[in-house]
């Protein structure tokens, strides 16, 4: 059960911090008697704040999918292994918060969008991080093939580089850098090329590894 | 563990948007020395808030259901039923704002309102879509009965279209559109009828199917 | 895992309840210059909230152990027990909202303390509800003593009651009212006595029936 | 399944605890138009904010850590062990509140530090309770070394006695009494070398004591 509850209290964290997205978005208060035209105006103005609450909801997805893929190896743990995730859990935890300042002003403006791929970065790092934590100190099956940790090494990896990019691109029009994020299918789509993996084999390994357990 | 993760991550995102309802109602805020009838009239003020509450809760519930339901038939797991999963879960997520801005103004209003059966709808169909995915993809117990299977489909299919009928009449007249939602129990008795299926006796079945594994 | 996912469902619930009482406290803001003295003041005004915090904690919690208690003989499940306690869940969740409007002002005044009494009341009704309802379907493990099972129901019912004895004397007084809760331990203790029950027995009764199962 | 419910209810709780900490954190609304200049401002003015996020995740992870530990060794329960951990969750619960009151001014004042520090030992005070309690009442292993037993006490009590140095220190200095919360790895440290204990060695036994049940 110790094992267990690492990765239950990790899925609470992941899923508080995703449905918490909704509640920095302010509902707007009209009056009875507002024309129609009113009411849309008013989700009108709050369009970026629901594109936000649906791409973090992607992104926090997407990083919940890494640690269940990440999980889905490690088989002993240690403190040091906790305390790398609790670590990680705090820049998820932040998400919320960075989504918000993100799109409180569109279009968006180079220090939240800063602080948003910064968030989005840190938690990439993290979670790489406390892979290679895990690999080095023989925490994962090992029989797992030495192709797939590297593999999943570079996969993580692709989250804070697109982040950082982000940055970049930003340095020069805010307006712009969100393109960088739509690079994560392509990078994955590179990093799966130069690992020769077809996705839809690569679940029917890790099901296969999952049921011989 | 790797699918019970999916599981109970979903539950804790049910859990915590069908908490998160209470969030949105304004405490109101009244002077000590104030009259009794004034607090009673607080509280009456908030009557379409506490109903919002009531019906998002059972909404919500019945979600989660029917996640309860298709889930006891799905053994198997792949990256496209995670995805499918994560955004029938933020169409979930989003049911508090919906519920805040539908109940915020009274007698309802039809932008407010369409909101409000859009998210409803939307959750159905994502629903359905994962649980057509997991049937092609042969995710799903391989003796499950294919006249329950397509049973479920109607069933889920059920909430949906009822969401759009109250989208329709709203285009009429929103304070009747609320009715539309009593239609699911009706709705459920038909599909029920057409698959001469007795809601207990459906209970036994799974119970039994369950006892078996 | 059908019957798993009902009890952590409910947990969940329970947990963002319990949790979210705090969010219902608004944080004082004080300028940074203010004496201590402003400071101990700002504390001193949320005595009652923070009374409500602590209080509220506590009856989710029995609550929460009642839960605990009885669905550690329910053995099987149906869909009406689902929907039973999922309307119980709802008045676990509509507690946050109860106890913010009941500490809004204080001394208490008589209709948040009707509003925080009937909350309280309804939940314990409707866990009796679903208690009763598990017993005569006979989804309770068959080998639980008769005594045993008319001994929940009593100690159930006993919130409620005490419930409504503090609205009944809040009519006369709110502020006597708030000691009704304190007949909480004087019923249960009676109730112990009434089926010669020795609490400390009690557990050791439900330990072995659990590590025989 | 009964001592299940008892560790994941704990984990919600302080996953949700963790998790509003940024909550507490409001969102800078800024005009569109506004310099890069002053969108740093209003992050730099939330910089003991941000602080305090960081620190009581810390704080909150900890614990969990703490209650981690303490109930891979707990292997029975009764209603006093119920009771008492959901004593202790109320000051995890309370933590988010004593978080955004501490840093809502800068530099520190005594009276929410006070708050803060209390909050934080009353943690650690209630931890120990639970511990002793468990080994008193003999719900823990019993194959579990005494060592340890009067380590993880003694492990327990450096934080309250950390928090208590905190309030002492705040009565001269407010600012200098946040230096006691870094006397927490000294402690340990203290208390490992006086049981001669290597934390990584630790880690080996418990895995094992785990490995073997």
């Amino acid at each position: 059960m110790q094992f267990e509850r690492i990765v239950f209290f990790s899925d609470a964290v992941f899923a508080i911090a995703i449905t918490l997205l909704i509640i920095e978005i302010k509902v707007p208060h009209l009056d009875h008697s507002a024309p129609d035209r009113e009411f849309w105006l008013a989700l009108v103005k709050l369009i970026p704040n629901f594109f936000g609450y649906f791409f973090s909801f992607f992104v926090i997805g997407a990083y919940w999918v890494g640690h269940h893929r990440i999980y889905g190896h490690i088989v002993r743990w240690d403190y040091g292994l906790i305390w790398r995730n609790i670590l990680f859990l705090m820049a998820i935890g932040f998400m919320p918060f960075s989504t918000a300042f993100f799109t409180e002003v569109f279009p968006p403006r180079f220090v939240p969008l800063t602080l948003y791929a910064a968030t989005f970065s840190a938690a990439g790092l993290l979670e790489l991080w406390q892979w290679r934590y895990a690999v080095k100190k023989g925490l994962i099956d090992e029989e797992l093939n030495p192709t797939l940790v590297s593999y999943f090494s570079w996969r993580i990896m692709s989250l804070p580089t697109v982040g950082i990019v982000a940055i970049l691109i930003g340095l020069i029009s805010p307006i712009l850098s969100g393109f960088a994020f739509f690079m994560m299918p392509v990078a994955q789509t590179i990093i799966n090329k130069r690992f020769a993996i077809n996705t839809d084999r690569m679940e029917v390994i890790e099901n296969e590894l999952e049921t011989e357990n």
